[in-house]
């Protein structure tokens, strides 16, 4: 179709450093992920097979592959990380990821705790072999961590080798940088962009209205992560302005002084 | 099968006027909007694919065929008309609709503000070449609209050319007809039943208990809209009185005695 | 995969008495049936298709032959029993049973009130020819039913010929042995427990907190229900603690205590 709609934000192709998706697989079948691949899978990123999922799924190297073979980096939730590591299991850790083919890895604290300079060798080890992604923030509702030390933990996890950072949310997006209502932690997020490269960063926003808030802030192209599968394309219209949510965000001014004034 | 429950409401067949189903297809790939018409195609009337979402899914041109194949009415959502007009861009509107050969066409402003003449203009234009449906109602929480004017222009957008209008709820079922917590304006829904020909208006009604509130109030054949995909089905069982939140609403009264009594 | 974690609790094999999960279909198309078998159909015992959506699907033959062929128990919502048995239609209930082969019913009385000896004459004539579900407790927020009487019901209705007694909850879980914000009524589930064999009760939980809550009571092997198809592979993390909910639900002491020190 050559039919184009002016003024709708850039957005950059894959592969790409900034505006990435992570989608939450949490048990498609293989023809499911056919059918997220087909609709979606020129705006998937990254899958992440959420927390143990692989452990109890069917079909999980074919998925793998399947994803890989369409452009879509694969990897498993962090949780699963941490059960090997608690379990003294890091070396079937390592096989778990090479039986599997697997090119992306998670390093997590969200359900135990690890001495952080444990975590960033962690982080170091695995990033010689694959791509890293470490996640910042406690799935406990109960656990706060101060600003300065989310920063002093990205940072350092960058530094050990980490792609990018997650900032955590779990699948129901009440945790870590949002309130139990769900509602985001703002001056948290101010200070953590004020100390780190926002592009190095992924928010976890499973629901709209967070996705609707980090857009308003960061733009088109922030990264967020723990999408569903059905909503990679609506995220994709609040990215561009084709939503209610955020119709105005990306029009010159010129046009949104018409239509008020209509 | 030849088995037949007794005091089951009578549903007109398609296509039809009253007891609509419009569905809410937000992103779905060839195969589920296959799965949708292999459970559910008896039942749907119109599937509109949700606000801007037609520009940045894949395959759409085959699925508005597939649809249309299958005696289901087919539209885009209004944001994207807005987001045509407000960009001055009508003609591409024109030239989209009729690159994806689309016979249905909503013209809506809960995204910026139209003049109503306007509206109607655009109403009355395009109903000369595909069918129109008009919705009223702001997707803004803070827009309240007098029971007289939601009145006067549901019956002046009729009178420009449209076929049904829609009242307005969102996805999320929280505005327009419906209070921020999802409970109906009562008030203003049975003043504009008063004064506006029932089967002419839809319902948006995304929320289970908002669809019980309707079928409630006016029976198994009011139309309905923003459907998910997956409640096609539940949906049908609640017109019919098969779901334990109708149970009663459409057996006679003797039944009903001899339940209680019993 | 010859990789195993460690301390993983067992799972019994299916067929099984426990540990069962029954899954909610409230409408899939064959396909998407197909889908539920290929991801998770090595968990699901038995798939209940909900309330009347039996009556107004396309494919139930086929649905219930595809699931019956591949190890899963198939049974129609007992909303269905008591539509039929409120029209005094018993006898096209017992042929609609033949006309698809189920060889599992359920008996309630959640929506209409049936006098709880005939509630167990039913379930006793029933239990002759196939499996018998039998559910106590009502749909309605308003029906309080004390500890004791769910104790008797329950019993007696095993007594009658019952495989398992389902605790009331609905798809939406927030009646029965829930309040109405979807919190367990514990007071009462333990009272229950204290009289009837935990391995006869399947508990509906279709919220996640309300799974996390039943397995941290009652361990890996609860009977759990009204799970949704795309719930089945997280709750099985749940049973396993895969999932950060679980994570140190099932790991010895010394493990727990290394991590919490570290």
């Amino acid at each position: 179709m050559n039919i184009k709609l002016n003024f709708l934000p850039e957005r950059p192709e894959k592969p790409r450093e900034s505006g990435v998706n992570m989608i939450m697989d949490k048990g498609l079948s293989l023809r499911e992920a056919e059918n997220l691949i087909s609709s979606s899978g020129h705006l998937v990123d990254l899958v992440k097979l959420g927390f143990g999922t692989s452990i109890v799924s069917n079909n999980v190297k074919e998925k793998v592959k399947l994803y890989q073979d369409n452009g879509i980096k694969c990897y498993v939730g962090g949780t699963l990380f941490e059960a090997f590591l608690i379990r003294n299991q890091m070396d079937d850790f390592y096989r778990f990821l090479d039986y599997y083919k697997l090119d992306v890895a998670e390093v997590s604290d969200g359900s135990m705790i690890i001495d952080h300079d444990e975590k960033c060798g962690h982080i170091e080890k695995l990033s010689k072999m694959v791509t890293v992604l470490s996640e910042v923030g406690s799935k406990d509702e109960g656990i706060l961590i101060s600003p300065d030390n989310w920063i002093a933990m990205m940072n350092k996890e960058l530094n050990a080798g980490s792609w990018k950072v997650i900032a955590e949310a779990r699948e129901s997006g009440n945790v870590g940088i949002y309130r139990s209502n769900g509602s985001a932690h703002t001056v948290l997020i101010d200070k953590i962009l004020s100390e780190v490269e926002g592009s190095k960063i992924m928010w976890e926003a499973p629901i709209k209205a967070q996705q609707v808030w980090f857009i308003k802030l960061l733009g088109a192209n922030v990264n967020l992560g723990n999408i569903a599968p059905n909503e990679v394309i609506p995220l994709e219209t609040l990215r561009l302005g084709l939503r209610g949510d955020t119709f105005f965000s990306f029009l010159p001014e010129e046009l949104n002084q018409q239509s008020h004034a209509s």
